[in-house]
């Protein structure tokens, strides 16, 4: 407490201190009642030093396993195909979003927005009347990408006849999906409809998707995803929410494939302007990539490493390596960043978006360090970002060998977040996001930054802890 | 003089301390004795403080001028042309090599082999026998690029059939010239000869020229280079010897419309192959750029600003604003670099080549803090990359307003070398440099980073006194 405060409490110009809920100060002001808030978080939980699990395993050496296998899977973008014909388990009925599981009642806008607006792409509804009246009738099911081996940035809609790439870890022999990339404004997957959207949308299903697919189908090694990312790291990109080198590094990738197998010149140029008009077009390989990197360490025993962060709009939901089929789920936050013009943090909705798979595989804001230039886009200063790497160091369970930041003297980026590490330091994991309007229909508003909240991984230490360190009580 | 070398004088096992010339050291050492070399400059000469010139003009008025005009200069490329029929004053018995004047019988190896192999390239010979005979029959004239608006890498080689990019500063109604990059290694610029070097140069001529001038024939506003080189320094290069996120940039700013005015397809895509392959081809772009905002500067009275720094291979020369015909040369200096697997620092030439016009115009090696991966490819560390930049704002006559560097929170870059400053601070300017072999015919052994000589920035600070800052003495 500054001496200024004390003055002013002994003077009464301030007559209350508020610690915590906010809703408590301003209802004191709108009594007239002079508040200061204090900057205060309620003590955490001691939490017991877990070292063994009850069958002998180091947990240790379970984290360094899991981190081992994210180290050593490769990330090779080998083809594209419908969601339909690619995606396990996906079917013409079933709507596949972002974050932990969600039922339509709990949505929030902007993903109800996409999924209306997915209806309406796929035919299945012909105006948004119709494609909410669908979407809660039952009819339908919603389930995460991540039950099916997908990510999707902010809403993370896939219906079945949207174009995915295919990305193949072949050392574990897994392969993950991802849509294509729209662009930023007025985009499905930041909930917005309309004519303008659809009529993307069926561009990159008719002319993008076929055009990239052939050259794809060319290159006989396919695209080396983790190297491009690698070298973007190297080229100030966190390849979160700055992917400006490597989008770069793609077109310069596929460029001459693209022309080589191409139908129509035409195509091929408006095919390269579109990626080239979209520095974001990486994202979503980059979250590809991360994922089929994280899908090699799920189902370590004994580790207590993050394999999934993702966030539904209402939600956000973590899983751990050792058990990989449960989340532990807490309020998604809110987002701290910077507006388009017209927009301002009422519009925001609370953090979004399966792209946490980033921070997660040992880049996105983990590696920000790397990208001091996306201060401009999600806020905050060069120092900040810095700092920010230098503090996930706290969190995870090492470095990465081959995602190397040059400012730190070509240090790795630190991978593999540790939930003890996370309950024994309080420091929770950096995320750098993208910001959607509440409402649906209306698409992006902004860019930001925050951190992940403390309770679902609070509730995943202690679920790890009763699984898998406690003895069972014996029925005698 | 640290306390084991007191001692080891006090027990004779060293005999001799050398200051200054290391022949002295080395001839002692051919002798049996026991030399200990130190570290040691001779004192610098005190200069006097120059602020005004005998005609009343502030230098520090002259010198933001010079500095406004660079920083108020555009660097479009607008389109391409074969050297004879663009850069003046050129002519098929013309050859412009790099750096300041310097006849055939002082010209470096790498300089002597990049004129022969010009020489076999355009015709004028059939082999190296004859391409040496003619070169020193005085039938033909060499005159640096700088004499022509031009600037070219390493040996700088310009001859008449070449193509070049045209760069228009149409703020102050200039043009300047670059031929294209042919990659590394055994390429013209570092010296080397063979037909592998002149086929590339007739393709380059053939197909990559026209391919490439087609389109920007066909682009309405040319490309903005400038606008590029502020881009890529918040990408990891410094636009001189870490080129990658320029060279990503122009591919995305040319491709779709290299597609649409193709004449073959696989030409196109062998373009794109070729310039991809070489994240070196933005140099020539970024050295021209330079160049056309430099030559803004020239001719502004009472400033001492360089607008020139160039190497010969032979020579390093300056040039000021205030006189912008007339030379200061100083011996070139040895790099200290990285070098290519089996040659070492006995086969490295002296430092050579216009590419210094980076540094110059404000980047290169002066923005280094925003490259710290090009440690990778030109030795010292990430730490020594920002410690250089900060030490060039000592000598630098402001920041610049386009060009800024992330991690230092988006500080502009060190721009106008004032020889003043050079002077009274004792610091030197950084450069990043490739290295060529000593022999002709041989080609790049390397990449690394020295200081530019003082004697050169001594006699110009003399030079301008002299001229504009002494009264002349009076007949009587």
């Amino acid at each position: 407490m500054t001496d200024k405060l004390l003055k002013d409490l002994f003077d009464q110009k301030v007559q209350v201190l508020n610690l915590g809920l906010d809703s408590m100060a301003a209802a004191l002001e709108q009594q007239g009642t002079v508040v200061e808030r204090l900057d205060w978080q309620p003590p955490r939980k001691i939490m017991p030093n877990l070292m063994w699990t009850k069958d002998g395993i180091s947990i240790d050496d379970a984290n360094r396993e899991a981190c081992k296998r994210i180290v050593d899977s490769g990330a090779v973008l080998v083809g594209m195909g419908l969601a339909r014909d690619m995606i396990p388990g996906m079917r013409a009925d079933l709507i596949l979003h972002a974050g932990p599981p969600v039922t339509w009642e709990r949505m929030c806008g902007p993903t109800r927005g996409a999924i209306m607006g997915a209806l309406i792409y796929e035919g299945l509804a012909r105006d948004e009347k119709e494609a909410e009246a669908l979407a809660s009738s039952g009819d339908l099911q919603f389930e995460p990408c991540h039950h099916h081996q997908t990510v999707g940035p902010m809403a993370g809609i896939v219906s079945a006849s949207m174009p995915v790439f295919i990305m193949e870890n072949a050392a574990f022999g897994v392969r993950s999906y991802a849509t294509l990339n729209e662009g930023l404004g007025k985009v499905l997957r930041y909930g917005a409809m309309g004519e303008e959207v659809y009529a993307r949308l069926h561009w990159m299903r008719d002319v993008l998707y076929p055009t990239l697919a052939r050259a794809l189908d060319a290159l006989p090694h396919g695209i080396d995803i983790k190297s491009l990312i690698a070298q973007a790291l190297h080229m100030g990109d966190e390849c979160h929410n700055r992917n400006r080198a490597g989008t770069s590094l793609f077109l310069r990738a596929i460029s001459p494939t693209l022309v080589r197998t191409q139908r129509a010149a035409e195509d091929t140029a408006r095919v390269i302007e579109f990626i080239n008009g979209n520095d974001h077009f990486f994202l979503n390989l980059s979250m590809a990539a991360g994922k089929a990197t994280l899908l090699a360490a799920e189902g370590v025993a004994g580790s207590t490493v993050l394999t999934t962060m993702a966030r539904n709009g209402t939600d956000f939901g973590i899983r751990l390596a050792s058990m990989p089929g449960e989340w532990f789920t807490a309020p998604a936050g809110e987002v701290k960043g910077l507006y388009l013009p017209g927009f301002s943090e009422k519009d925001a909705n609370p953090d979004i978006g399966d792209s946490t798979v980033t921070e997660t595989a040992g880049f996105g804001g983990f590696a920000m360090a790397a990208a001091p230039a996306i201060t401009q886009f999600v806020g905050g200063s060069p120092e900040m970002a810095l700092h920010t790497t230098l503090e996930m160091y706290e969190i995870t369970q090492t470095e990465h060998r081959d995602f190397t930041i040059p400012a730190l003297g070509f240090r790795g980026t630190p991978l593999g977040i540790d939930v003890r590490r996370v309950m024994e330091s309080g420091i929770l994991p950096q995320i750098n996001t993208g910001i959607a309007h509440r409402l649906p229909g209306i698409g992006m508003v902004g860019a930001g930054i925050l951190r992940a909240p403390q309770t679902c991984f609070e509730e995943a230490f202690t679920a790890f802890q009763k699984n898998f360190c406690e003895e069972k009580e014996k029925n005698t």
